[in-house]
């Protein structure tokens, strides 16, 4: 039913079959409404969305028992997917309506609705513990009976996570729903906390819900219409998404872009160049009336969502979609804040990391010590073995050429060191992954990154690949040398390590013969071969 | 001829005036072959390109002296604006070409060409020294032999600015083309450092020639279509910029993207809405035959180039250049290094940052403290003077509530000091701009402003801060005592201040009445009303 075709970090590409068809994940569903719906459906599936989001609630107060005859795919017109909210979010807005969560869930089987969502009840943002506990309680309850009574099967059924902010409820809320057996997970409440740019909240309570589901299952954040939230979301495994946010934003005035969004008053100039800007200028989408006006800018939103959501799939198809949401949280600090906060959750992110990328991985600041790559093999290199023989260890600072081994310090060192090379181990210290012995450094990525020296002149990444260094000699130096040679871009890091370590020997490497011929010397002398 | 209309840092939105028409910059002139155009010239109107660049020397060795009785409009078939090249690049392609520049000149007179550039000899990327000297002085030599040629005074010259790593000779070479009375000046040969990423050598070269030609005079940069140095090269002060990418990319099949380029067959799903890539598939894309796959390649860059310069003359307008150049610099670890070096150049960007915007500044990480906001008040706050009898200084950690004016913390303080209040000079400590009065806390960009919890937790960022609060409380301590308030997020800082300054007094802030009645007390002993 839920197939993933590819991975980067949490983020996957996936297929989704329903009994309407397949879907490509990620996919963002827009919301439709099902009596007043202002940009028509077709030119939705014109953009491309393959799959849209309504509210089963209004359709059976609009239409009642007739609705269970026509099917909700030829009420709101539309030949692909429809997921069907089942009012929690009037629950929400109206308090409580008197629906009984069994009834919603026949109905929602009646208008053969494609993925239907058992009535939930959504923690707001301010909720207290107390509060938000009997939200999560009431939405399991409903999903037990909704579950007990359901008779199509061929309907994927979402299982809502509530809790909001309180995160050990969400992760309880998680858990208690795994046990249901449902098809899809969707944590509940977000909208808020991201209209407080609370992205770091978000990001918790994303987690909380993924650790907590089976990662077989989709997992759909709702009401998640905000672009530049998206890719931060899909990184950390949000599959599905449904969001109004075209809409509103249209009806607010407000005209969306790739680094934020603007008001359509205070746009100059065209930053897209879908069919709506390619065809106007900004005066005459100012100068339609009202509704038209309100339309043709909706349609604009929902190409730029469409774009995203595309650009998000081709990165992670890339492999580099660790850079693109470090790119993206440059458009807010709240966004920029989840991003390093996302950085802790290795153990979420390192499983979909591609262990072989077809692209090196780029480091330019501190959060990006936190790259999967990164901290998947510091751990490894951590566990290396030295053979017994090898009684030096020489530690060379990282060098443009890669893989290290074709690098001209090397291959001149080498040559020069002749027999003694059995004694000696290289080391090329790294900046994002630490000491690396010479014989793996052509493995994907030793040697497929590029860092800017800024990245190795941020204060947290050297103090961490001081420490890991010296953690990883101290442990090997048992009856052996170190050399520590001290080349540009590393001369401070260099002197630290040396500081820290008993009995070093610290040399320049100034790519001469002088250089190499005092290594050769050092060598040597501490093999016990004097001249 | 040249109009600046608004700018941000040194990027500015302008009108060039022109014998066939006015154009907007900054502005991307594609280049049309004047013989083997493959993408139609119309098809580049549509898109929205209203200037183009071609070749002169192209032109004449096809058309010969007939060219002058066609006009190059008609040749190339554009009604828009033309440039032409004069042939500078066929020189570094082929060798010396026996051209005379004077003659070049009075063809490109003859073929009726809207902007025209003086025959230029262009600095290779590895140029010795000597060889680079050799190209400035011929490049200048045949700039004033064909300004004292010219006989049409409707066309405007550009004069080329050559030098290329030499920084010395792009500042000698700029201030020579100064004083020669040209319409335009261009930066030379940039493509090959573009190519090896170096982007902070291509920063230097345009501060070099920007602060070095007339600040009322447009700066084309030669040859720069890689999409994401675009951003970077408007913040700097390119007005111009010519490329032939588009074509050269779509020929080595390679799709730009608003984060880098792809190759086509890497690609899996379109991150774009124009109009060729809303209406195929990739699949559809690939399957087209060579030529005509490649025209439709060519058109999809082109509209991609459209899009990022209408961007950044949007968030120019909008004043978040800085943040949309920082943005785009996380596409590679170069370009990262690049936007650190720009900040620089605070000479150069702080003369365009406008004093208000109509909406704040974002802070980051370190580079965002070169934010020419940042170090402009910064400046101007160092030299405030603090009346006479305000004999205390309190220092209170910034606050999210702004204008701090209104924020709980100092309209508890107010309302409890009284009488003491004109005794005692209250400073906010702002992580981008240091000590801010009270009295100013509303001026623009005091109080717009977002930094994350990790901009101030960033290691460079709260060592200046330090040392600036440092150095103005100790400027005007004497006969006046310091009380620092500690919170959150700033304990350590607080901590760092106390210690390098004698005698301060520092006091905790827990949000109740107590803290504030220690406060209370604190500046009635300091005043010398002991209870």
């Amino acid at each position: 039913m839920f197939e993933v075709k590819a991975t980067d970090l949490a983020g996957r590409i996936g297929r989704l079959r329903t009994k309407s068809g397949t879907i490509e994940t990620p996919a963002l569903l827009p919301v439709i409404h099902p009596i007043h719906q202002q940009v028509p459906v077709r030119e939705l599936s014109n953009i491309g969305f393959k799959a849209v989001m309504t509210n089963a609630y209004i359709t059976m107060k609009h239409y009642g028992d007739t609705a269970a005859e026509i099917d909700i795919h030829r009420i709101i017109d539309f030949d692909g997917v429809v997921m069907t909210d089942s009012g929690g979010y009037q629950v929400l807005e109206y308090g409580d309506i008197a629906v009984d969560p069994v009834d919603m869930a026949k109905f929602e089987e009646s208008i053969s609705t494609d993925i239907a969502i058992t009535l939930d009840t959504p923690t707001t943002k301010d909720a207290s513990r107390m509060h938000a506990q009997k939200t999560v309680r009431s939405t399991i309850q409903a999903a037990k009976e909704t579950l007990l009574n359901v008779s199509r099967h061929d309907i994927l059924w979402t299982g809502p996570i509530q809790g909001g902010a309180h995160i050990d409820l969400v992760r309880s809320s998680a858990r208690k729903m795994s046990k249901l057996g449902f098809d899809i997970f969707a944590l509940g409440s977000p909208t808020e906390i991201m209209k407080a740019y609370d992205f770091t909240l978000l990001t918790q309570m994303i987690y909380a819900a993924k650790k907590n589901i089976p990662l077989s299952k989709p997992l759909h954040l709702f009401g998640a219409g905000h672009p530049l939230t998206l890719p931060l979301a899909v990184a950390l495994g949000c599959d599905l998404f449904d969001s109004a946010s075209y809409m509103l934003y249209a009806k607010d005035g407000r005209y969306m872009t790739e680094y934020g969004t603007v008001r359509l008053d205070n746009l100059s100039f065209f930053p897209c160049s879908c069919p709506i800007c390619s065809t106007h200028t900004v005066k005459e989408l100012l100068s339609y009336e009202l509704y038209e006006g309100r339309i043709k800018l909706a349609t604009h939103n929902l190409y730029q969502l469409h774009r995203e959501v595309e650009t998000i799939k081709q990165v992670t198809r890339e492999g580099r979609l660790w850079s693109y949401v470090g790119m993206k949280a440059r458009a807010h600090p709240g966004l920029w804040e989840a991003y390093i906060h996302m950085g802790k959750y290795i153990d979420l992110l390192e499983d979909g990391t591609p262990s072989f990328k077809s692209r090196g991985a780029f480091f330019f600041t501190s959060p990006d010590h936190f790259h999967p790559d990164s901290i998947r093999h510091t751990v490894r290199l951590r566990n290396v073995t030295i053979p017994k023989k090898r009684r030096i260890m020489i530690v060379i600072p990282e060098d443009n050429v890669k893989p290290f081994y074709s690098s001209p310090i090397y291959t001149t060192l080498t040559e020069l060191l002749g027999d003694y090379l059995e004694n000696v181990q290289f080391f090329f210290l790294s900046s994002p992954f630490g000491l690396v012995p010479v014989e793996v450094s052509d493995i994907y990525p030793l040697s497929q990154y590029e860092s800017s020296p800024s990245f190795i002149a941020d204060p947290q990444v050297s103090k961490d690949l001081i420490d890991r260094t010296v953690s990883f000699l101290e442990k090997n130096k048992k009856s052996r040398s170190i050399i520590l040679i001290k080349r540009d871009g590393y001369i401070e890091v260099i002197k630290k390590i040396s500081r820290r370590l008993e009995g070093t020997t610290v040399l320049d490497w100034k790519d001469d013969c002088q250089s190499a011929r005092k290594i050769l010397e050092a060598v040597q002398k501490l093999l016990g071969f004097n001249r």
